[in-house]
């Protein structure tokens, strides 16, 4: 008996074991775990990010660019419509596109040449002594295409004018200025080069700049060129440049819009819809008084090297075959042009026309109402192969590979993701701006990030990053996780090798910028709604500064302040394909960086943001300011501490948030601690809207990268009303400085309470 | 061996069971449940509120404004410091008080009487035919303290000022208007009464606005006086006035602050602090250029009832004894006063003073970034027992019992309270607008809700209510769970019968008013950071408007504009405790009702929250400005077309939000899905903000309740545009109409965007 009792209870514990173990594991408690509460906690997948990564494929951008370059897609012509339809087929595909895309039309006030009465600059009195070229030399089929648009100078008022020349270096004020102290300017015509610096949209506000400023002198008319010096390492020759190499032909013509603000010019802070409001023409501000029009420099050089007068300074000579001269006013009497007057013939109209925004989404699964944004134009001047097709390309690349893993089912982000193809950049980063305005609400309170890829490359040597400090972290970390093309080494070390700064919290890294101005997409995005943003790019190597000789293939040591086709005829499938970015390889390091990016920003349990890398550039900033103007304002009464110390409890507010996030154990933390942190940093950025800070500037409310028109890296307002009180000596501009520390001060300890203990 | 064989077997089944069943109840799956799931789904507990609600109690509350009210507490004098140690002592009390209370200083800018040279206001060259009373008259020794401030208005001017009398009633555009079509104003001194309708803070904003006016038509100098038929209803002895009853002695003098904006004069959209930026005072609009200075009725009737000229208009005539006329200018001949000037000598000085804010939280257990914010102000004009005390003293209870279940551990809720003692709010609402200045992002991002009560209980009559209509459903859900003092019904009831409307989705409910004013300290919170307010009252009977005669001891039937003693130095503990509410229980109505508001906001699950509620109040305002201004609009070419679908698409929007609470199970949901809905209610408000669409207001970013000129109920910038057009018929000013219509359809359907699915 006794074994059979001793192997009863033998049976019977092993049995007990067996069904308490049956009975933990197997049995689930039913609703007592809720499903979501895993799903709730579940960080970036890496496996996710070296699959997605790994399709991400050449061989797709150069077909996503072939296609998209096909014709001219200047905003709101059938090319632009073409592309519209290009995006919405990719973007609806079953098998490779997003839950769900559609088109958004405002109707927006842009500026066209008139085909049937073309834009002329000529000289002498018929107008047939010389007369500048109206379309750019055909290399290629591409430029023999009739949607070609004639070169002019967007929002410049049409206008017959005529006047003496005189060469005005970059038209700024100091330029304008220093011709005045000899010259009459009075009824002259000046031709001015390309360059200098604009507030706001890319390479050619300034340029209203320069024609707001000429006009002040009574210059009746302004001419554009691009001087050779600063786009072609200074050569000149047909032979030396494109289709030859990737310089810009002496026939070649930036086009731009000649506009200050950003956004409908006709209705600021409205979306543009068909029944708003708009602004009567003449109120609208930023734009050129005068007409203006741009030029070769085949044809500038016709002109400025028949010039009479004084040697221009030599800061303001260039590459062209002559000695530069400020003008008689006028030409030489030795010239065939002596005593010829320069005409200016412009025939821009303005209309309102629909231009669509494309936007296509993949909802989040876990927190959907929270949005990363990626976006980038979609129209061009032109065939717009770099600017802005290449950004495109790798765009629709990403949106294939991530939309192919959401058709399958094996992915889904934890937060939304919205992608936008902006209409009417060129013009002014209209749709952008006007989707910005008409969601604001939305997307002010749900927005994690803006991604904007515009020109994707520029060169192949190494990546670019301008960037909110808030994520100059998930930068580094995804840029680590690709390698440069070209190299052994990842696009992060190579980055460091060409770019790289002194950090003191971490030693030598790559230098991001700061989005300090209003060059693409980003700006409506960062400076109107607060959202942390970023511009990735691949580009040159700036690190030389001499003319260089090797041009041919790949163009990464260069001079030239931007890819020289840029705007032009030249800007086509064949000069990427030929010159810029041959494999390829350069866009899909671009689109794996801003890619994974990407993915980081939607699948991270916690936001990748780091507020101490914010509180480094504010120290950074502030230590500018002090050395900048702590003597100068202390000599008007002005203190600086409230500003030092609002800087020193962000830093101590950073640093804490740190040590709460380090110690937190996050995936078992509640999802709405969790929340709770990630809207700290989601919001961060929004702490420093002001939207009263800058009432002469339209979309500029983040009182730390607002534009800035002073040479001090620092808060912006501060910089420009000491800058001017120095200027002026008028206590109240001086005032204006006081009160500037006030609005940052507030902003910045403002921000600070946003991280210290929510309670 | 098949028993031993069975009954191992069955040993084994029957161990195997206890097994399955100990496993899977017995043994905790330990992390796989975590402990916050519980918490986060967790509602507001009835239980709890019906304890808090009996917890109430009037001799506490009685207590409370007894102690408030010992002595005079004007911001930043003696008394008012006095005060906020009471206040720190109370929620610092480690049995009743709160987690924490400290208290927040600002330097802001204040008018005082000058003590050693009071102002005076008399007739005859050398003054002394007539002089007005400096103090008002003893009647118990409250209003021999010498803290007790002369009658003065505050941010008059000083100066020295002599003219003619002319009575101008209300101090109107159209009042000095009719004034001048048959007298020559210049030089001359206006007698004025109060009454109108201010822009801004409660009662006295329009008589900065009266004086403006006033010089515009060469008058040098304002008095006002309490007309006894708007404040008395009709009665002027001595015998009939307090302490006889509430209604006001003759010599009661009503203070006031003269200015139209709110916040710190000095800083506007800074906070005060030592070093911010402060503007000239010569910048400083909106208040009165020129010596003003109130008065009783008893030295009112002096001057009224002598001056000499035709009969002013029947509703220019009150109570005093005689018939009003407008003035010769000046006084009757037969007057002893005869052909005399009427002298202001003001002396007030503008002085910037520490005043504080006294803060307390109690910390939310699973949200703690979440606010619910419930505030009142602390400085009065004298001794303040209604005005704020009476709010105070619910603010004391309602803290009293919450702290005691904090402390005791029965309760914390599940997001942060934060209590606010303003300071200051007297001069222009400026501890409650310097807060919101200085937490602004902190603040917008976190609030559920401000909860405003300042004056508790104006008479015994009725619950009154202004909010967002967000709010109505709440406030009617707490007011439903409260008897109504003196009654068998429920204070919605009550409330019902006294004060009511036709709604289209209820029938018959209480009136809910709109917070369009700056009345009180839910100012900088409803329309500057565009958080979901409400303002909670005990109220009159206002339903006749005849002179009444039954005065004691309640005065619920009156055309009283405000209460008898309101800044005067009869509001005491006295006035209250015997007139007012004798018993406390109107006082413990409102701590019950704003209290079970607060617990509710502050605990429920779910946002108790309606939009559909707001959107039929935007069909309101739409039916409204239809009404009003459609043909209006229309002839200049203006749809109001979009404005229409834009409140359509909130009603939609709406309606779909209201569905899906409905359909969802919350308790079950993921608390990021219910997080998600609440932030959708959270933020309603503050979609309707736009910070450019009043650039002449200080703080007025709410496109829906900004205040409004205009008669017309509805948008008040459309409503005000439109007006402003039909009196100049400029086009300039009907593109101003129309450029609100878009401003408010813009907000509108933004709003609607937050509202709809999120992505």
């Amino acid at each position: 008996m006794l074994k059979e009792v001793l192997l009863g209870v033998l049976t019977g514990a092993v049995a007990l074991t067996i069904g308490i173990l049956l009975g933990h594991f197997a049995i689930d408690k039913g609703s007592s775990v809720p499903d979501w509460v895993r799903d709730a906690s579940r960080d970036v997948d890496e496996s996710i990010i070296e699959k997605f990564l790994a399709e991400l494929d050449t061989n797709q951008l150069r077909e996503n660019l072939r296609e998209l370059t096909k014709v001219p897609h200047m905003a709101t012509t059938p090319g632009d419509e073409a592309t519209v339809d290009f995006m919405l087929k990719r973007w609806q595909d079953p098998n490779t596109g997003l839950d769900s895309a559609w088109r958004e039309n405002y109707k927006v006030y842009l500026s066209f040449p008139n085909k049937t009465s073309p834009n002329k600059v000529s000289v002498g009195k018929t107008g047939y002594l010389f007369t500048a070229r109206e379309r750019e030399k055909v290399y290629k089929p591409d430029q023999e295409d009739p949607e070609v648009v004639q070169p002019y100078a967007a929002y410049s008022p049409a206008g017959n004018v005529k006047g003496k020349l005189v060469y005005a270096n970059q038209g700024k004020m100091s330029d304008y200025e220093l011709l005045n102290r000899t010259l009459d300017l009075t009824g002259t015509i000046a031709i001015t080069r390309y360059g200098g610096e604009g507030r706001s949209k890319k390479y050619t506000s300034f340029i209203a700049l320069n024609a707001i400023n000429a006009a002040k002198f009574g210059i009746v008319g302004v001419l554009v060129y691009t001087e050779p010096y600063d786009m072609n390492d200074g050569l000149v020759s047909e032979s030396e440049t494109y289709p030859h190499s990737w310089y810009l032909p002496p026939s070649g013509v930036e086009r731009g819009s000649y506009n200050i603000d950003f956004g409908d010019l006709l209705t600021p802070y409205l979306a543009a819809k068909d029944d708003t409001y708009r602004i009567p023409k003449e109120d609208i501000t930023g734009i050129p008084p005068i007409p203006a029009q741009p030029i070769g420099f085949e044809d500038a050089e016709r002109l400025i090297c028949e010039l009479d007068g004084d040697d221009a300074p030599n800061e303001w000579q260039g590459s062209l075959n002559c000695t530069y001269k400020l003008g008689g006013p006028g030409f030489k009497s030795t010239s065939t042009f002596n005593n010829s007057n320069v005409h200016l013939d412009i025939y821009n109209t303005e209309r309102l026309e629909y231009s669509a925004n494309v936007m296509g989404i993949i909802r989040g699964s876990v927190e959907p109402d929270r949005y990363v944004i990626y976006g980038n134009h979609r129209d061009s001047w032109v065939h717009g192969a770099i600017d802005p097709s290449s950004g495109t390309a790798v765009m629709l690349e990403i949106t294939r590979v991530l939309g192919k893993m959401v058709k399958e089912g094996k992915w889904r982000p934890r937060r939304s993701i919205i992608f936008g193809s902006w209409g009417a950049e060129e013009f002014g980063l209209i749709g952008s701006a006007e989707y910005t305005e008409e969601y604001f609400s939305k997307l002010s309170e749900r927005t994690v990030a803006y991604i904007n890829v515009d020109i994707s490359v520029f060169a192949n040597a190494t990546l670019r990053a301008s960037a909110s400090p808030a994520a100059q972290s998930v930068i580094f970390t995804a840029s680590k996780q690709v390698k440069a093309p070209g190299t052994t080494t990842t696009v992060y070390e190579n980055w460091k090798q060409y770019s790289n700064r002194t950090s003191p919290n971490y030693g030598i890294i790559p230098n991001v910028g700061f989005l300090t101005g209003a060059g693409s997409d980003y700006a409506a995005f960062m400076h109107y709604l607060g959202i942390t943003s970023m511009d990735i790019s691949y580009f040159y190597d700036r690190l030389v500064n001499i003319k260089n000789t090797y041009s041919i293939p790949l163009q990464s040591k260069t001079r030239a302040r931007i890819y020289p086709a840029y705007h032009t005829a030249y800007d086509t499938f064949d000069y990427a394909s030929t010159y810029i970015d041959p494999g390829f390889t350069s866009h899909q390091a671009v689109a794996r960086t801003a890619g994974n990016v990407l993915v980081r920003l939607a699948d991270s349990l916690l936001l990748p943001f780091n507020c101490s890398d914010y509180a480094e550039s504010l120290d950074q900033y502030l230590g500018q300011a002090v050395t900048a103007f702590e003597e100068k304002l202390a000599a008007k009464g002005i203190s600086m501490e409230p500003l030092k110390k609002a800087v020193q409890l962000f830093r101590d507010t950073a640093a804490k948030l740190d040590r709460l996030i380090r110690d937190s154990d996050l995936a078992k933390e509640t999802p709405l601690k969790v929340r709770q942190m990630n809207d700290q940093l989601m919001l961060l950025d929004r702490a420093f809207l002001d939207p009263l800070a800058f009432p002469e500037q339209y979309g500029f409310r983040h009182v730390i990268w607002a534009s800035r028109s002073s040479s001090v890296p620092t808060f912006p307002g501060l910089a420009d009303a000491v800058e001017k009180a120095e200027s002026t000596g008028l206590k109240e501009d001086w005032d204006q400085a006081h009160k500037h520390i006030s609005i940052v001060t507030q902003a910045i300890a403002g921000a600070a309470h946003t991280l210290d203990d929510v309670i």
